[in-house]
């Protein structure tokens, strides 16, 4: 990498030049349910793409047309995708990688970028843009209220890239900050227990009346949204899935009761008191 | 609050009932730019609205109704704004408070709620609902390329509702466990100072050329895109504003140069070192 201290500045990002015979490639975000929170654009990307690479499911929900091909794919094969994307858009194809949620968080945006540093010289030529889509975050708080009123984080709880290690103590980081922190990823057949070490370890930092929510497939027909105290949330980590957001509300984060009406759940604006005395405290 | 364990637990969560004479309120996301990035289901909510209620910047992007009223505001009055909408909501309206970006993500749900917690009992009987939105992280992560493809945090800059302490403790914690991190409300008029603190704070932590994003008014059409490195990026803090979303990459996030195109900017999934090797050995 360059050491120039300004790597580029763009006042208008502008239209990307095409190089004769190449494609393109747009890594599009679904967004995490039906087609109500497919953005304009995301739209847009799909319809007009002349190859639809992704994970079968995600393919599913998207119409068939007589000029796009579908390449489905298993769901853990990231890069293998993400190479037989770039290569389809190096030979001239109008490729849209699909993704659930944003494809930025956690999803196949990243992978698309590590497959091209890695990949044909000639491949970095290829127009390459990210349709953003409403993340599974975002569709969960709204549901469950303003969790994320405060300062939150996101962290992905799968070891698949990443040491264990690296996932407690950044766990423990945010704990101690008093950051709302968004579990992706928390729990799979291949990786049943740490789900349930995260939530212990959360339950050490924050009181015991503190809002968990485990929101799964938010904005699917199939939705459901449960929250539980944190004392009991360590208990109830085996009825998370795959399709489940988990996440943990800061020491503020708390219910408004209503009549006839299930809770909403909110974190406040204001900090008014350290969180570490709070923190230290339980630690 | 109370302390049931389980404080709720919707497998659908289903149709509100309606009290009679009521009105309804929604919180809606409108997205950071214009209305490619505005969801179906948000365009929905303004579309059937009695009652608008917003930033008048915001309210000027939707288009006149005539059975439509919009109730614009200052940007600096969220509670009363609240409370407004509430009274409205109360008096039989149905009302659509708008929120740039995602409403959840320092922007109106939060205020709707705090607003709600302190005001007239019968307020409790609204339904209230939240449409999440691209949110301004998103937007720009996705126009620069894939910088939140590890764990990321996002912290709020403005201390108008926490202390300083706090915000640098956090700064602290994010930087230390080598998360992304996105600044919301980096710099204004009142807080000229906080951004330059902030990536100061950030280049004692972070290698010289960890790229960090300045992503102005993204989707809009003066947006403007500005990557530099660590060490140039406290120079360049005076130049953001309010509607700069600052973003500081992890020590793995790095630039992807190609001929005749910007570098991406983009956040391996994997870590392989543990980033505490790194920030210990500059603090």
């Amino acid at each position: 990498m360059s050491e120039r201290p300004i790597y580029f500045d763009l006042p208008d990002a502008g239209p990307t030049r095409l190089s004769a015979g190449l494609g393109s490639l747009t890594v599009v975000g679904l967004g995490p349910g039906e087609a109500h929170w497919l953005t304009p654009a995301a739209q847009h990307a799909l319809a007009s793409a002349s190859d639809l690479v992704g994970y079968g499911p995600y393919l599913d929900r998207i119409p068939d047309r007589p000029d796009c091909v579908k390449h489905g794919s298993d769901n853990r094969v990231e890069l293998d995708r993400a190479r037989h994307a770039l290569g389809l858009a190096a030979r001239g194809g109008k490729v849209a990688v699909v993704s659930g949620g944003d494809p930025g968080v956690f999803a196949m945006a990243a992978a698309v970028f590590e497959a091209l540093e890695a990949g044909e010289p000639t491949w970095l030529a290829l127009p390459i843009t990210v349709e953003p889509g409403i993340t599974a975050m975002l569709a969960a708080a709204a549901k469950a209220g303003a969790p994320l009123g405060g300062d939150f984080c996101a962290i992905s709880l799968s070891d698949n890239l990443k040491p264990w290690e690296v996932i407690t103590a950044r766990l423990e980081a945010a704990l101690a900050a008093d950051f709302v922190i968004s579990l992706y990823n928390p729990i799979s057949k291949a990786r049943p227990w740490q789900l349930g070490a995260a939530l212990e370890l959360a339950a050490r930092h924050r009181p015991p009346e503190t809002p968990v929510i485990f929101a799964r497939a938010v904005g699917r027909r199939d939705e459901a949204l449960r929250v539980l105290a944190m004392s009991e949330a360590v208990a109830a980590a085996e009825t998370a899935d795959m399709a489940t957001l988990v996440m943990i509300g800061a020491s503020s984060t708390r219910l408004i009761e209503r009549p006839g009406q299930r809770p909403i759940v909110y974190t406040p604006r204001s900090v008014t008191k350290s969180p570490w005395a709070t923190s230290q405290g339980r630690t």
